[in-house]
């Protein structure tokens, strides 16, 4: 049983306070993949240019991550880059040039279509939906939007989300989607859109778990150094629902546990954790499964009372 | 045993997105004294004009707060006047008018001074210091700050904090006070200045508690309404130290118990919330122990995994 996962992979360019790299392997699937992969098996569903380098496909296949679906056209993959503000709490596209991302029209292999667990990482959602409708008796679908497509798309995106388990966004996206600035209600509202689950990202600040009736809170983790936070929002999507698949959540078989989707939100906090310290993806390349346990150990001490 | 608590008693106006008041009892002493009241006696310090309602006065007394520290001047009461943004996360001052407070420099009762427990309020640093050298064998003292002594008046802020056991800031004045961005190593930096306990407040995100190489982490209550945010960071610091004084930590008998601390910090977020609930301190008026408890029980439930 595996976790499909649709999205952007790119090369990014990054500059933080902690140094500069020109281009390194970046995009949502990429990291939501990467993070996901310390749970379950992952099929990853993206598009690259001949550019992508055999090395960055190494790395994705050295963790187990199913590249059937990574599809190889001619032109040049994503390319993003950004500057991050001294205190990393804001960051500037410098470069957006999406390239043979922009006529991505996401088509699943076969082997994929009759997986369980499918997490739509942050696209258009008419391609969200074309994803879904590809999957055959998929069990727990959810994913990420961002405030472009709340705002200009808002109609599309209602009758895309409609259909999902989760949302997992920032905010001020929950804010502007609901139209509620109080958090409390807008996820009331959002509740009612489909989602059943919620959680709100707030960076730094942690997350929320909205899921009947109930909430639960978790700050973030205090790191000692943030290297570099691009990619965190991602990879905490990317262990929450890693950590669900694991776990082979079946809602059609009666409600979630309420507790297994709060330790999701912990191994999403977790693997965010990680990713800011090492450049882009840098940080799963050395990972063991011994360091995440030792966090999620470190989450109880510093929330106990 | 009491709790000595400093600061001010003033008038303020006050508009949030709820409404208005124009003259509504405030104050960093009387939020502080109003918190603490739910744990433990309290002996207040303050000066007021003659304008100075006997309600008000009634009020305090109400919540068995001791007012032979209150010191009744010729001339107006400290008023201060401000608005709140839509989302309440600013505000803009529109009048302070400091009034008696200009010459405030507290003397304490001598009923006051072997009291064991000190808490001091945002005032100069140079008061606080003459406020502390006026109680005999304190057991534990500590108290809150502002930029503007964290940037203007820096040495003398410096030698005021050496003597405190606690001290209570916001992050960015923690940041500003350890001249380091990261908080974890903010922390370090100020309590290498004096106070071995350092409680940084994140106002709706909640506070982080730092002592004895330890820290723990509290997101902030998710109110359904916050009515009017005025004194929120106060209460904090009236139900953190009102706790402690009724748990009688004494640190000169061996280290305070970090877990008491814990609790003292979700005692101080629990008053905070319920400030937000009414105008100025009105939520005080008909606060039971029965809503505390349940308050402290919710926190339990939102964070517990």
């Amino acid at each position: 049983m595996s976790l499909v996962v649709v999205g952007s992979v790119a090369y990014d360019g990054l500059e933080t306070p902690h140094g500069k790299v020109d281009r390194i392997l970046g995009g949502s699937c990429t990291y939501i993949s990467l993070a996901a992969s310390f749970f379950t098996r992952v099929k990853l569903v993206a598009v690259v240019g001949d550019d992508f380098a055999e090395a960055d496909a190494g790395f994705l296949s050295s963790r187990g991550i199913d590249l059937e679906g990574l599809d190889r056209v001619p032109g040049k993959t994503f390319f993003w880059s950004g500057v991050y503000s001294p205190d990393m709490n804001d960051r500037t596209t410098l470069v957006t040039e999406l390239n043979v991302f922009a006529d991505f029209k996401p088509q699943l292999p076969e082997s994929y279509r009759t997986e369980p667990y499918l997490l739509l990482g942050n696209i258009q959602p008419a391609l969200q939906r074309s994803v879904r409708s590809q999957m055959n008796g998929v069990r727990y679908v959810g994913g990420d939007t961002m405030n472009y497509w709340i705002g200009d798309y808002r109609d599309d995106l209602l009758s895309t989300i409609r259909q999902w388990d989760f949302l997992l966004i920032n905010d001020s996206e929950a804010r502007m989607l609901a139209g509620e600035h109080n958090l409390r209600r807008a996820a009331d509202k959002i509740q009612r859109m489909g989602p059943q689950t919620l959680v709100i990202k707030r960076g730094e600040y942690g997350a929320i778990l909205f899921h009947g009736g109930q909430h639960f809170i978790v700050p973030g983790f205090l790191l000692e150094d943030v290297f570099d936070p691009t990619g965190a929002g991602d990879c905490f999507a990317g262990g929450f629902m890693g950590y669900l698949a694991q776990q082979g959540v079946h809602p059609q078989h009666g409600e979630i546990d309420h507790q297994v989707l709060r330790r999701a939100v912990i191994y999403g906090s977790v693997m965010g954790s990680f990713c800011c310290e090492k450049f882009g993806p840098d940080r799963f390349r050395t990972l063991d499964h011994s360091e995440i346990d030792d966090r999620y150990r470190e989450f109880k001490a510093f929330t106990n009372f």
